[in-house]
């Protein structure tokens, strides 16, 4: 008997259920159309995720999606459908909602699966308004003969014998074990560096454990920080793959239960890269390849779900502005992008130059506003503040008033050229490694509307740019000079070599601090732990312990300081295993911990 | 027998194990001497509370805690102990820590009380990092002949009789029932708009039901968002007050079991005012007093626990930097508080006034630096730029920019100063109102290293200030000029009057407004709801449902497109039951509810 299933990878709008459904009713008429089986949405499809706490503070979302399931499960008389959706709990001692799946059949809701295992980590927060169904329950459905077991997301990723330590006592799928012919996982699991590797791994463990086909859905598109990459797919009895839909790509994915189907070479590509990362390495590897086009997509989707249509950005002539440049122009359409070289006094021809050609080059609109003027005024200005100041303030040694200034007067042009054109996003151009150490400028390259590259490392950055150089329908488009030269916000000169300050000098050298960031956020590890292990950078430069203690104890000190910055980064896409973004780290500002 | 109870109403420092039992090993030695036999210390006591995701991110923390009560129990040998941390969990099927109180008798760890109920809503994220302890467990210790029972926080929050709904299914105290002569409660619990009274009254509910006293100590101080009142006390089997701490006051606070103590004069105060809100009024009674106290130890504890040591703020002689600069003086003291007057074109002479008695009234530093010449260059600047830029940019018709260009010299202005000067922060002067409708410039009012009044809404500042003016030592120092006018940001010329334009104008009145708010936070309404229900101010003005409903649909939409501004406030106090604050409230940015 022949079973054709529909995966409904799809981008959901977060809080609009009207959307969502007719956006799934569409989809449902088209699988009707191709003679398909059961079509499986993402869970919690008509809300979308991430959900903050929209739920708790407008119940009516509740009522919202209990209508929608009204009207959705009257398409269900021809076809199949599972679809996720918060459940209002009707209970009088437990959290407002379940976290379901309706299976619609027949024009009836015939069955509600409810989630059980509660993920609370990272950018999750079931348990902040789901109630866990812990109850033994019913979570087969039967289609043509052949027997489904439906775990919703977290309540696949329990096995005792893959991972090394389980968070739950419960394993919905062992509870399953010999009952069904195949499992399906609705899902709404974000992007991030090799994770996708693990999904992969786990799912041809469970299905060749159980000797069961393992059928995922996932949710594609992006909601503010988290990215989702859909790669929706089907494994058989041996774990093996059988059909993958496309990466970051909206479609109604088709394949035979028993023939499989079509299989993204996307998908063939990260296969072979499965091992997860044990040790930090400055080769990024096929990671660069999902980064941008992670990258891409969550650009894509807050311009387009947000209503702005065009970015402004400053264009040093540095790494990170460039490849925010590129990523810009790639995803919104060279047209829709203005960089703006804006030169102060210590400004460089070749920085000019650098910035003048990648416009050029990338095809965005380019014009040159200089704030040397400003600059000087506002220098002036503060020359005279300190003899009008009352009471007992006393002057910094290094007051980084002059770095500061250059970027503040940038960014008030970029977001005055976004008050003055309409739906135009100023962008903060900080890169992770310099919000960790604080080495960023609040109202000035700190501050944006969207913060493209502040989940990724600038060892990263260095790479994503030969690999876009190489890989970008448009090859080179990144001057060799801009990924040759030493990072450096050319805000100061150098009294040493009166050249402008490099920013490794300032800070460390970024192979030894992006390192330190992996360690933090790979390994937990502490200070002391750090110091104990050997670094890539110290097998390569032979660095004295001395040195490397003296890197690790301004890191942390850094790091202290820089806390209350990571509290107005704006919004960005995540991008690694863990990240400082407002939706995953919430370590209080005041704290004061001995790393 | 002759029992002395103390409670240890401390202020920890987040994160900083060292410390934290250091200060605990400070005031046992101080118990021992008064001949206390036991002392209590708050939840999590020796972490500080919140946590974010520290413990996760930096597991070493378990350790160190392990660690401090090695130490600490050397000094149960004259003293009985309890005390709160992080216990490190090492079975291999849960997450990583218990929420635990440990109780040390006679040198040793006699017993360890765990969590059961993980609070997970609002401020609270217990389930991210806690296993909930959910076995019948042994919460009994004793004291010479009198049993008293431990529940943590949260474990004291689920009678069934006393709340309409209850969120979980297991009831602690209940399990102790006939077993104890006196319930324990260590808690961190923080400071919102009526939540105390709720805790008098379920505290005496509790007492009477069971016939036992209800022993609470709470933690004190604050840290980035969340202010803990302490007011540790006790209650009788009557349910009647025994003895009560002072409020926001690290004190060591002894009773005797049988006698009682000191009851605080402001328990008796807001004991009085025991019924919560059901509806919205501009009558905020004793919620005032709270309100200034805890913002003034919200400020105290940011400022000392960062190590800032001045604040400098523009005065414009409106309500917010008023109220700002009133509560930074009593604060910090008037000698560390810069307060500047930075008057743009349009800027009046009686705002310039009333900014300059202000200051000399409250004896805080003043200066006056005006912005008129950078803003007509910035202007003529910005008139050029139409030329330069490439593209199809279309100019906003209104585009705010010659207002916002005004607000963003002044934090420039206010940044330098930070930059120039040691140990000096900025303060953003937004208040809840305005965000909520993100009437507040980026890098402008909103730009700053802490807000005050960020979940203070505009009706309860004048109420706020009148207060102040009534209740200061110093009577009358906010001018009534102020407190007279209507706000504005007195940004832009209203074309119709010729006149600044008044907020209400661009907004709606701020007695709708602040109701629209209170009815999202405190009853979950949606427009809807709010459209079939009668306002106080429709009461008052007898305004039309046409009026209303546009009023409605203003705030809606402008709250979807403040959203952004959301995610870049600057840390500062709630103080409301609901707020927008980070810590709690997470909508999506591109969600699109249909309200």
């Amino acid at each position: 008997m022949d079973i054709k299933i529909a995966l409904a990878q799809l981008n959901p709008n977060v809080g609009a259920v009207e959307y969502n459904k007719n956006k799934a009713i569409e989809y449902i008429k088209k699988a009707i159309q191709k003679k398909v089986s059961l079509v499986v949405f993402p869970e919690l499809f008509l809300l979308g995720y991430p959900l903050g706490d929209i739920l708790t503070r407008y119940p009516i979302l509740g009522l919202q999606c209990q209508k929608a399931l009204e009207e959705i499960k009257q398409y269900s008389d021809k076809i199949d459908i599972l679809i996720g959706y918060a459940e209002i709990n009707r209970e009088n001692h437990k959290k407002p909602y379940y976290n379901s799946i309706a299976y619609l059949k027949q024009g009836e809701i015939k069955k509600i699966i409810r989630k059980t295992l509660m993920a609370n980590y990272q950018e999750h927060n079931d348990y902040r308004y789901f109630e866990p169904y812990c109850d033994a329950q019913d979570r087969i459905i039967e289609i043509k003969g052949k027997k489904f077991g439906v775990v919703i997301c977290e309540d696949s990723w329990n096995d005792s014998q893959f991972f090394e330590k389980n968070l739950y006592k419960i394993d919905p799928i062992e509870s399953l074990k010999g009952k069904v012919d195949a499992l399906i996982c609705p899902s709404s699991s974000c992007s991030r560096v090799k994770k996708e590797q693990l999904k992969n791994n786990l799912a041809k463990f469970i299905s060749k454990k159980y000797n069961i086909k393992y059928i995922y859905v996932n949710q594609v598109g992006a909601n503010d920080e988290l990215v989702y990459e859909g790669l929706s797919r089907a494994y058989n009895e041996k774990g093996e793959i059988m059909a993958c839909a496309e990466p970051f790509l909206e479609e109604l994915f088709i394949f035979d239960y028993t023939e499989g189907g079509k299989i993204s070479s996307y998908y063939k590509r990260y296969d072979k890269d499965e091992k997860p990362i044990k040790k930090f390495s400055l080769d990024y590897g096929f990671d660069l390849e999902r980064t941008y086009l992670a990258l891409i997509c969550a650009i894509k989707n807050y311009f387009s779900k947000t209503g702005f249509k065009k970015a402004v950005l400053g264009l040093s002539g540095g790494l990170d502005s460039t490849i925010c440049a590129c990523l810009l122009a790639d995803a919104l359409g060279g047209g829709n992008v203005l960089g703006v070289s804006l030169p102060a006094k210590i400004t460089s021809k070749e920085s000019k130059n650098d910035a003048k050609t990648l416009a050029s080059n990338l095809g965005i609109n380019f014009c040159e506003i200089p704030i040397v003027e400003q600059q000087t005024a506002q220098l002036e200005k503060f020359s005279k503040i300190a003899s009008i100041i009352q009471g007992d303030f006393i002057e910094n040694e290094n007051s980084y008033l002059e770095d500061n200034i250059q970027a503040r007067l940038r960014a008030m042009i970029l977001w005055g050229i976004s008050n003055k054109y309409q739906n135009t996003l100023p962008i903060a151009t900080s890169d992770k490694s310099e919000l960790y150490m604080g080495y960023a400028t609040i109202n000035g390259d700190m501050s944006g509307g969207f913060a493209p590259i502040c989940d990724v490392v600038k060892t990263k950055l260095f790479a994503l740019g030969y690999w876009m150089n190489e890989n970008r329908a448009q090859k080179n488009a990144i001057p060799t000079s801009i990924l040759k030269k030493p990072p450096g916000a050319e805000l100061a000169i150098d009294p040493k070599t009166n050249k402008p300050l490099i920013a490794a000098d300032a800070l460390m050298p970024y192979e030894f601090l992006d390192e330190v960031i992996w360690r933090i956020e790979n390994l937990n590890q502490s200070m002391n732990d750090m110091e104990k292990e050997e670094f890539l950078y110290e097998k390569k430069e032979n660095i004295t312990q001395e040195q490397k203690k003296i890197w690790l104890q301004k890191f942390f000190k850094r790091l202290k300081s820089a806390l209350y910055k990571w509290n107005i980064v704006p919004v960005g896409p995540v991008i690694d295993a863990r990240s400082i973004n407002r939706i995953e780290f919430k370590q209080p500002i005041v704290s004061t911990i001995d790393y």
